[in-house]
């Protein structure tokens, strides 16, 4: 295994340095070209779309009906098979309880969170979300904790899902447990029929592990969004443009390990403006898993309000939530503009386009060799403060 | 001596570079593991604790009944022995005009802090306070200044503590004294028949010749929590993350000079969150002392506001004090959860549980050699920005 | 090409460490001189100025008159031949429009931006305001992008501008380009009559390109003043000290393969103070693009508000807007003093030339190689944080 | 010469790395000392005092009464001799103007600034002012700025100062001046009965020529304070930690050079807590020149408000102003304790003698070899948040 470069912080206790995506940036420095003539498609398995994002599963944005919308704006929209939809015959009402409880100040109360997901998950519900979004026509994933995995499969793949995601806070290879039944990842794969997205993996090793157990993708970090609080309940943090440049090392030695198998990196994780997925997929990512700026779409189903997957755990609570956002105008805008702000958090995905055609790039693959800068202090920051657009 | 990466900061003149604990992370880089498989458990000398917590002697959090409370909760309480509750007979008054004299702003003032510490210690109250604790059956302790120790010890130990904690801010195996009486920390320990916890020492070697007193543990960091004024005030910093790993390496030198003593390393400074305990012990704490979040508890003394041990220094006050903070539960569900808020306030040491189990490792001295990762900017704050669970 | 100091940030994944110019600073360490002695001057082609500066072409700041008034003062004023002064006859009213949409906090809406510039541009308005500035007899010259270059030039030379500055948010030597027709630089050049500054470059290489084009000038920087949003929207960022001192590199190659062309290296972007001029110059540039400190200028056509040129993208717009600052003085004191604040936003040159004395250099040129130390963590902000002047 | 640690911070321009004075800590690593075993006293030429400290000349801090109480409380209390007490008979009026423009959140504006120190040096009150401050038996000292020692001084050596202290933004041994009398440093010296302090010098080689002057002590620092705005006015930012141990080693090699003549380094530049003194003299400085925590005392002239020497300049000022600060106690009580908060902002010298002690130093001399740490994020900021006593 290769290693990387190792700072000694006491006497004969090494850490990694690893760089978070905010400190690396994009420096054009050959072509330019027409951004026209810019392809941001992406296909995995026999799947292709049009822009290269994955949703975060979060309840807060996605519904059935904003999962089509991602599929008809060209992305993969990813339903939470443990979320409310699956829980409550209709949760239009547990939407509002939670957007009532917020304040303009304030997210949704992490006990009333707490609260309503302790309602049990109905396998019915399951499959008639699934139905609800195959239906539509787009491709159909859902996502289920590694820990109800065995359980829910069944359900979710009778009911004909695409793709099947199985994500976690962090997910191994191997996960050893006394009592129970584990998930042996690569068994369950192996007898599969659909392709699996499985994570989160924070490094090198642990990546090259899952693209081993035959998934067909794997994301790339801890928690989803800056709302994860990761950090301060576990000690746990993934700077997201190494860890990235780490898993799509492991992409090139599982690629010539067996031969041609190509296993896609999805980074998660503090991506929540344009810029951010310009980064992501600089660094070496295939695609991206998005979720806190929907919450900005109309139709979002959580008002503008958000919480992260794991805001709602019923003993260790490890997300943030948020007061509403103010709505930016349509999902399809805020993913292929137009943008009526400059801050990067509205035609997302347009903003990618035009950074691959300044920095004169075709297509995604290539962009992955695009020159990168470590430094540059604050610029992100002044202008956060500044914007008012 | 080893010596640890040094930076010329002007022509000749050299500094150690030094990392704090909130820079160094923990990476998840194998296994996984079922968190009812993992053990937080703890032992020094003949003593036994379910989670590796030492409390601070403030009298903010610590009181006999909430030093009980710890014990029961599986740590070790810390009561001051020169503190509020060995000065005054009943001592709910001067508390109660601490947090009075607090606003929703302000903590206690220092000039008061001053004032009500200058009521002298009675030993008589010390002896009280310690049968008090025994009688509830769990393992008792006291905290001693070095300066009061010689005077102290005998009414300590004839009222049967099962620990002595010997803190200051930085204590020395070598004490220089031109007049008066100085603690010779070697012979006193040689001649007791209690273990005693020693420090705070800030590198290699100061830890090391603290081991060599014959403590059973050294107390690693400066001041206690952020709200240490060390830095301001006397130019002194400790960071942690480095301190820790240093003391470690002492402790594995130490353990080898005498073919099998193993010193505990109690890490103190700034370990506010679950994530901070999480960090201390994967840097190679064996136990951390907590104090600050303690005061979030509905039995905390102090009502929710926070005072340092030397923020009533009659000279010289060392340490901040803070608001009244909002009770977050009892004290066993600040130690043991089940959380309500995302932020790594509460449940401090199930927190810890789950960390070892996303990372594999089954008991606290294995989890010593966790993979760290060094960066990661800014994750933190912006998730303590952006927390309102 | 040569390489500078390279990060690994994951495996076999290289960043180029880039500096801010607020990380660089200058350190006086040779004789002082009095700073009557000191010459600010600064020649391009044919032209020779007072002061190193080529003003940001926005409208905020920019008119015909202003640009005459920062002829008159020294500098080189830049007319936008696309902005609201070949779009509208008399502009007066949409500046109205856009100062009074602002409020205390907030700059001029990004949608009423939007849509003030889909007005089309009249080349008779063109005409008319190169006019109006070569009657007042200063140097005169216009901005156009590089997409409507083509479109554009017959007018504005014919019009008879002593230089053209074809300015985009990032411009190379090669555009690739499938449909219609492309601006070949180098071509265009070479037939033309009147010298020409082109840009932003953001490194050596591409720096160097455009120098190979035969322009007379190459703006190195991406976007303008922290108000650029390229880092958010795009992704990319460009560390302006590296990026000065690279394309100051390439001056020199360029310089030595031509044997003798010289090559003026203009820096662009988040140059916002007097310290900021005196950094860039001293970094290797040989003149500065300055625009939102003209803002304070009593002159300043959009009474204080401040737009950045891309602020007005019909689909991705990239720059933010500000509220309206108060005014300090005419154009004449913010330029060249004196001023009666503290904080590095009045005689932005006068202060240059005590730098320069302060150093002991004579000269811009000779300037370029003062003492430079990075690092001083903080300094900046702190006054800026406590400036009342 | 020698030469420290260089980075490239683009193709060939290098920029040496510095570091200030909060980036550096001290390590406690060996024995700890009682505090009454500690001096702190210090001694340049035959004067002598009990802590080493020399004011800064800010009229905002300095009046005659003033220098004389910090003369009786051990340390070096120096004159602006360009103030307004020699400006103005009777001041008082002037010092209320100043105070009155100031409101709770801004200090003096500095157009007032201008103003009143428009007003001509008076050599009669220079001669006066000298005179009352010699009749207290107190070591006497004025400053002069570098502009105006030759006018000035044949006054102020008549009027008997002990130490003449020549300090201007930057000096150098050679200034250079076309038109006019230049001061040549090493001929005024060499005439000259009293020793001269001179500053300030921002490297090693400017501080060593400074040493061949002939002076007694050179101040290393540019401007005062952070309320200095040198950085944001002029681009120049000095490092303090690094350009101590830069004039400390031009001190070593100066002694070296002249076997035995040892000039004393002072440092000056953000020095506004006790643990900045500590650290200062940590990294090689004789003595400190502290100026903006004395306007807490009861006596400041000011009543509070602060103004750096360099905030009233007619054309360039280069120094904030602040609101004025609550009074924290007597100017001996601000230095000497106790201290009544726990921020490093009274007991200045009283910090630095515990600092002593909890290291274990005897005196000053030896105290500048004590072990450094280089990081330690946020600490001290933390506690300034959260900064209450």
């Amino acid at each position: 295994m290769p290693v990387r470069d190792n700072v000694e912080i006491g006497l004969n206790r090494f850490a990694r340095r690893g760089y978070d995506l905010d400190e690396v940036s994009i420096v054009p420095s050959r072509r330019t070209r027409d951004h026209d003539d810019v392809s941001t498609s992406w296909q995995i398995d026999a799947f292709r779309f049009d822009i290269p994002l994955v949703t975060s599963p979060s309840d807060a944005v996605m519904s059935p009906a904003t999962a089509v919308a991602v599929g008809q704006a060209g992305g993969l929209g990813v339903l939470n098979a443990e979320g409310l939809w699956t829980r409550y015959d209709d949760p239009t009402d547990v939407y509002r309880q939670l957007r009532d409880a917020a304040s303009p100040e304030t997210g949704p109360p992490t006990a009333l969170l707490q609260q309503v997901y302790a309602e049990p998950v109905k396998p019915d519900l399951v499959t008639a979300r699934i139905k609800e979004m195959r239906d539509s026509g787009v491709t159909t994933a859902v996502r289920v904790s590694p820990q109800h995995t065995l359980q829910l499969a069944p359900t979710v793949l009778a009911a004909g899902v695409d793709l099947l995601v199985i994500q976690g806070t962090i997910v191994s290879a191997e996960h050893v447990s006394k009592g129970g039944e584990a998930l042996n990842l690569k068994e369950f794969i192996a007898d599969l029929d659909v392709p699996v997205i499985v994570g989160g993996a924070a490094d090198y090793q642990t990546a090259l592990h899952l693209m081993r157990t035959g998934a067909a993708g794997v994301i790339v970090g801890v928690g989803a969004d800056s709302w994860s609080t990761a950090d301060a309940v576990m000690g746990i943090r993934v700077p997201l443009a190494s860890a990235i440049a780490d898993a799509a090392a492991a992409r090139r030695d599982y690629l010539d390990e067996t031969g041609g198998r190509y296993v896609h990196v999805i980074a998660n994780g503090r991506i929540e403006t344009s810029g951010a997925i310009a980064r992501a997929l600089a660094c070496g990512a295939d695609a991206v898993q998005v979720g806190e700026p929907l919450r900005a779409a109309t139709e979002a189903p959580g008002g503008g309000v958000w919480w992260d997957s794991v805001a709602a755990h019923p003993r260790l609570p490890r997300g943030g939530t948020s007061a509403p956002a103010t709505a930016r105008g349509t999902l399809e805008q805020v993913l292929l503009g137009p943008a009526e702000a400059a801050d990067g958090r509205t035609n997302l995905f347009g903003a990618l386009r035009r950074t691959m055609a300044k920095t004169g790039y075709r297509d995604l693959k290539e962009f992955q060799r695009v020159d990168l800068v470590l430094g540059g202090n604050g610029a992100g920051t002044a202008a956060e403060g500044h914007l008012l657009g």
